[in-house]
């Protein structure tokens, strides 16, 4: 069908685009498929096929989840809803110990938005799949009337295969577990409200978004018995670390100084009287890891691009069951709720 | 965590219910876990988990497609987005030949909504799963301010497994193959008409949408070769015979006096200048299948619920490569084209 490549014509997109018949398949054609480049999609049949034995030599589990994406801004300093909803599943995959693989891609596009933009958009997935070792192999487009959507909602779901012998739950943390974050913590919050102009600051704040699937591999081969991990996106840190304490039945106690926060992420919270803790990540873990391994697992996290900011920053103690404490710097404690209300809409 | 089911006390969706921390936890317990009933969903994982040995038992490939749903309206007469959540993925990896298994379900809602509409989508989602026998098993909620989307949008994506031997796709198509569909074509897309309102008729037209994976197999049981299968929703079952044409290099021929289509759909097609053919089906599906086998197919259709007005409308021949031509009643011909423009937006 390569002789109807380059048929789209459009610089906007209208009702036609999402109505099943030829300008539909023009706009998959011309924008999704070039940018995604594999023969899954370019098939166009309507779901992708794959041999289970391929599966079968990467690990004994498949791992499947799904996010929608609804970031507004579009763009933002450091990605794009493209670059967010390609890490953003690709990460609830790794945080299993999955080897990402496959993707989907279901767009929900505003009658009116500039092809252009999603042409962008699409190269931005594009990127970040490659980069993350996963193919983009089956989409769907649908088209609602102006004033009907935001712009763009992206959703991805993933597939992926977990190694034999991991074993991560949010139900496996113990007494005595070291908690590990990957670098610092808030820049993807920070760099929405930046780019929201909610923030007049002239801070060069840039969002953390990025596939951790191969960070993810070299801390697997540190330590295979990884007990918890999560990405700490919507609710940040503090809402990953409660639902730890909860699942597991444990408390966890962190270190306020032990945080690595950017100045000007902590220069903005203090200005919003926003909770750095609480802020939105994406690309940044928080693992819970036995204390033998720890040291281990760091030095692995150092010696990768996507960890060289990784630290310690607290430890599992059996009670108070549920709760998490930060020891302040002054020497204080106070409880880390999780996130109640709504910090920031539509951050992700 | 059975102690916080019940926790939600809002009537309306709120921006909080999609902000990553109690309130979104308290409202995906309260709604989604237990409509969805599944150990996979209910450990609140980021990702659900299966032994790849399972599913290896049921087939050698995986099967994995997506799709985004927006009709307007959200409830209708024989069904509702949840039912077409369900059946519309369902259906996608069934025309592969897969016994579909596993669904994400990303919601994205608009602030306001009624937290009745969620529970009453919800509980359609699970009926039409239990009825396709898959288990929802990962999902994700945003949430967006008033007048950023429209009530409700809901992506689901699916993973099937395809039994040894089943070879399906839309570049089977060979001539002899003769062209099966499971029934009365159009319902969905006069229903949603009526719906609207756009149709002043008090005719009791209901939306066909079902899943049709049990449909399938009992086919597949008649004559494992089915060349090509498809469901023919958006753009109906004329955009799905040019498909086949234009991927397989070949002519269909169809009949008109042998297109099931009931004297409601007919009527209300006639009044509005629509073709049926190029109405939207959610419970229906166009089937190539070769010449020896069509009777042994045809019967097993007729045997299952979903197939009893299945009929043969027509044949693949080799020439003129790409077309579809119809055999009118009167005794002339013309040319089937794909759908051009949007005939109804936010069909499904």
């Amino acid at each position: 069908m390569n002789d109807r490549i380059g048929r789209l014509r459009d610089v906007t997109i209208n009702l036609a685009h999402g109505g099943g018949g030829r300008a539909m398949r023009d706009l998959i054609e011309d924008v999704f498929v070039i940018a995604f480049d594999n023969p899954a999609l370019a098939s166009l049949e309507d779901q992708a096929v794959f041999p289970l034995a391929d599966l079968a030599r990467l690990g004994d589990r498949l791992a499947f989840t799904t996010d929608s994406y609804v970031v507004d801004p579009l763009f933002f300093p450091g990605g794009d809803i493209g670059t967010l909803a390609v890490s953003g599943t690709v990460n609830d995959l790794a945080m299993s110990g999955a080897k990402p693989l496959f993707l989907s891609c279901g767009m929900v596009i505003e009658e009116g938005l500039a092809v252009d933009v999603l042409r962008r958009v699409a190269a931005s997935m594009q990127r970040v799949a490659i980069e993350a070792g996963v193919s983009i192999v089956t989409g769907d487009t649908k088209v609602v009337e102006r004033g009907c959507a935001d712009k763009l909602f992206i959703n991805t779901a993933g597939i992926g295969v977990v190694p034999p012998g991991v074993n991560i739950s949010a139900r496996r943390a113990q007494a005595g577990d070291v908690v590990i974050v990957n670098g610092f913590l808030g820049d993807h919050g920070a760099a929405i409200l930046v780019a929201r102009q909610q923030l007049a600051l002239q801070a060069d704040i840039a969002s953390d978004c990025a596939p951790l699937g191969s960070l993810v591999d070299a801390m697997l081969g540190a330590c295979k018995d990884i007990h918890c991990m999560r990405d700490a996106t919507r609710g940040g840190v503090a809402t990953v670390l409660n639902e730890f304490a909860v699942s597991s039945g444990v408390a966890i106690r962190i270190q306020e100084n032990a945080l690595p926060i950017r100045e000007e992420v902590k220069g903005a919270c203090e200005i919003l009287g926003l909770d750095p803790l609480y802020l939105a990540n994406e690309g940044k873990l928080v693992a819970l890891v036995p204390p033998y391994a720890a040291q281990r697992v760091l030095a692995a996290m150092h010696a990768h691009p996507a960890g060289t900011r990784a630290a310690i920053i607290g430890e599992v103690v059996a009670e108070p069951t549920g709760i998490v404490v930060l020891h302040t710097v002054f020497g204080g404690q106070r409880i880390v709720d999780m996130l109640t209300g709504e910090q920031l809409p539509r951050i992700c």
